[in-house]
């Protein structure tokens, strides 16, 4: 495989969790440039990454690729930027905010012939991608689709204050998988929700506890829990049944022993957060977007997937407020 | 305890099961006449019960309790005939058809001071009795309630027909089992389904598969799957979830051995249908019966109970049709 | 199937279970007299049961056939008895205590023509049952059986005194189940034990821990595990391994709900003792030896196997004592 | 911590293996210099190390540690090379054949004042590591350790006639981990085995199927039972129990999804062999490693530890070809 030089914009936490993963992982890759308006120094230092003045002067470098790990907000025109310049584009989610700002840059990537993969990296989880894999020899042609995303602990105010709400920031992820599950597009969404955790949460019209109801194109019927805390840990699983079969992808606890004694039996809680729950699935994500580079190939995760999540979390936050079920537009 | 002599109302399948139950399991009490128009006579004779010719009749006879387990059309005018005999009733779900009916039942069965307990044997099953009777210390106040139910096979078209609908025939036990649960009130329903698995139920606006989504009075969120047919067997969980812990009451398969091959790892499917399933639950209601009765004790499944449950029903089968959450009255 | 006539004689605990379970499970079946010399006339005549004065006595009354339910001395003499006036026999383990009288009693039994069938229950238990019939098509030969069988509290001392030492009072169970699930003969016994609960056992040259190891006649090797204490409940579990196959019976939880909180994922302790965990077992064996009674067929438990247990268990305490591998003789 | 520069001798799979953990997971580390008597030149180069003609000339090189990959026979001496030299050492196991041997390089060792690890990397599987470190709070003392240890495929007959047998290739790794598990040393062995797979391996006095049992010093009682081949996977369980608490390990299948058909309820089969089931003990016995150079701290596998695990092995050899139990010396 060919040797990805690549540039990054965006020196947060997700965008050094993705050099890391890069350079111990995938190790003919290498991340060389980065841009960030308030990168850490120290930190391009020790990964030897170059600091670039601007997403312009980052695009002008000798890259092959870039990763964009920006704020949501400048997701779209950065796309556009780096299509402009030929570069293929990973894209954390979500690809954009505004649906016309991410069509706008889904042509420009159609039109530059560039590599365009969305950052929702559950579809690459080990236990969720054979699910997928299996379904069509098992289970046939999905009839329910039931996702539990349940986060470990309650962020702070301050963070959902800027988080978009929790069916932008949260539920999006599960939006994508069950899409990815059903194989059929989420045509009807009806989504309730509840400040039982944290009553705060109501300042900004925003919840801790959410149900949303799917319906798909085919007839096929889905639903999504969230919970901004589970204690006993990050609770992630997925349920695919057709009256044929049913295939389970369930937690994952800490280590597999079990403890007997006159209390009970009992296993550790279940793995803490998503860089430890999903730590192979943020490698594997970048082992497929090298390999669709390299061949030529359709990507796991492409725009129109980053577009239809955004579509369906928008639907959902106004059926949540119109207190009705919403048609999802697009 | 004393020794109930019992009248039973009905001697369909139901009806023997629980004569069946009451003659083995529960032998102080014994079912001495019964009543149903096209009654088999050489069941009678095998378990030693006179023939009564009609409700009235059978009203008539010294037995202290009557078991309803005619058409649902007649329970509500057989509470109040019961009633009136000073007779204490245990009733099949559902406990009427009609809202109004009903609330004259019970206010009957307040007048003569008998006891009526409703046949929602799922409470007295020990998996959810125990997951009821830890959620004070373990849960705290549920959040989220999740239901799945699915029955083994596809009843045949003729039984759609006339069966009232999904929501009314097999949805019911699960309304009353998440109102059980959540210690709150519905307050709102939205109901969606399809028919996945014989598109001919749709001739009587009848669905095989459904999604139920609940809201209660403290705010919690729930959540009901059905369909008509799991090939694996009858598949019936509960999980009650809090920020603070989560109670699962998993699925019971056939034996507890794995077996250990090339191919994977197996454990048998699960207990085939209710007669097996809920082997226990049907013994168990009717101890806590005799025992409310004997002891002059509340019962686990009262005529509010009852009620509710069909108001449920309703609200799901307005909202299924009017493609629009309803509020449960009541 | 013809109503059996059964006379008892013992009626200590294991004999009152079975009158129980024949008169609530087999009712097709009664147990019309017993003998006992310490007999509880009140319990006599809460079941119905005429006093016999003596052994011989009740085998002149109108019965088909015997529960020999008396001390283990006694087996042999009684089997011959019963067989003389031609009975069938259901002999509670061990079939008796000495080779030679075991042997003459079996004679006599083949002699009479009448039915033999000695209490191992566990055979019928529906998992290990399973397990057995699963073996064939699965496992093939058996290469390793493994057998996990620990009691959940300690007796007293004084029942220790009299037991007959843990290998004739508790591992005999396993012996059998170990021939059962192997289908071959247990041709050499190592067995070491210790007192690592009660030290005051060692007053009676009997242990509280034991570990047995077998080799069966087709090479396939074995071990059985004990314990006197296992704080969490009543540890029955088996293991059959082939290089191309292992079925394993797990254990069976006092329910199936788990509870997941900040400490952890926890399910209830096991179930608690024999009569709770083989209950099924109890009942299964009696409908096996009514059947095998009316349509002349072998009973699964048969004299011989009774007579292998013995020789195993005696092979056991031998190398116990001698600390050094002992071949099973018979 | 410090960077640490190492010489490998032997360039085989499992030095390999170290290689590639070592600059991957533990990258403050470098291998710098090896010697093989047919090291491959291109492994080398694509790995950066320069090729030592000797072990002689190795150790001379500026290196702080060795990795001991060798056969055998040969690590005894090179240990004491190592030692005279200053060298910290990795052993792989066994860390000698001879007693005479290893206790002369264990005094090396001693008085060179440097590290020696041996490389029974099982103790630092997480699951067995937590077991263990579970024990004092949850067991106490144990009284019974039981060891499953399956390979998932038969060895070719050629590797098993060099392979020292059964008890030195294969359950060495058990001996030592029920040293650790049981916390007291073994005192007696009692080892059976047959050849139920491969006849063939009878030609060498080897078997492919075994049962050792073990007493241990403060009476408590062990078993480990071996084959050479469980085509469902790596079977990879320990047990540790007490009369008051029972710790497990289970085994680890290859994902966690389960699948419900009409055919029963599966998962997939076990890790497939040692590299992908122990993947992380290889890397945190290197953590280890380190760790104790560093900070001048006791390993956690120590050459005593070494040594017992061959005198075990050597008294099970003895007592399958003596048939009775044998004393462990040392």
């Amino acid at each position: 495989m060919s040797t990805r030089q690549i540039g990054l914009i965006g020196t947060g936490r997700i965008g050094q969790v993705h050099v890391h993963n890069i350079h111990r992982y995938l190790n003919d890759h290498v991340v060389t440039h980065a841009y960030d308006p308030f990168v850490n120094d120290a930190w391009l230092a020790a990964n030897n990454i170059v600091k670039a003045d601007s997403v312009e002067s980052l695009l002008k470098q000798d890259i092959d690729c870039v990763l964009i790990c920006s704020p949501s907000g400048e997701h779209s025109k950065q796309i556009i930027a780096a299509a402009a310049h030929k570069k293929h584009i990973f894209c954390e989610k979500p690809v954009g905010l505004e649906t016309d700002e991410i069509e706008q840059s889904l042509v420009a990537v159609e039109q530059a012939g560039v590599v365009l993969q969305v950052g929702f990296n559950r579809r690459f989880d080990p236990s969720f991608a054979k699910v997928k894999s299996d379904i069509k020899d098992k289970v046939g042609i999905p009839q329910i689709v039931r996702i539990t995303s349940y986060d470990p602990a309650c962020p702070p105010e301050e963070y959902v204050k800027g988080s978009g709400g929790m069916f932008f920031d949260m539920t999006i992820h599960d939006f994508d998988m069950a899409r990815f599950l059903a194989d059929s597009e989420v045509v009807e969404v009806f989504a309730t929700g509840s400040c039982l955790i944290n009553p705060d949460f109501k300042k900004y019209n925003d919840v801790d506890t959410a149900m949303v109801q799917l319906k798909f194109a085919n007839g096929a019927l889905g639903v999504i829990a969230n919970s901004r805390q589970a204690v006993y840990g990050y609770d992630q699983r997925v349920e695919v049944f057709s009256n044929n079969a049913c295939l389970k992808a369930d937690n994952q606890t800490q280590s597999n022993i079990r403890s007997f004694t006159k209390d009970g039996i009992s296993t550790p809680v279940l793995k803490n957060f998503f860089l430890e729950r999903y730590k192979e699935a943020y490698i594997n994500q970048f082992h497929a977007f090298f390999s669709a580079i390299e061949n030529n190939k359709p990507v796991v995760v492409n725009g129109f997937d980053g577009l239809q999540a955004v579509n369906i979390a928008k639907a959902a936050k106004k059926s949540f407020e119109s207190k009705s079920p919403v048609t999802v537009t697009g």
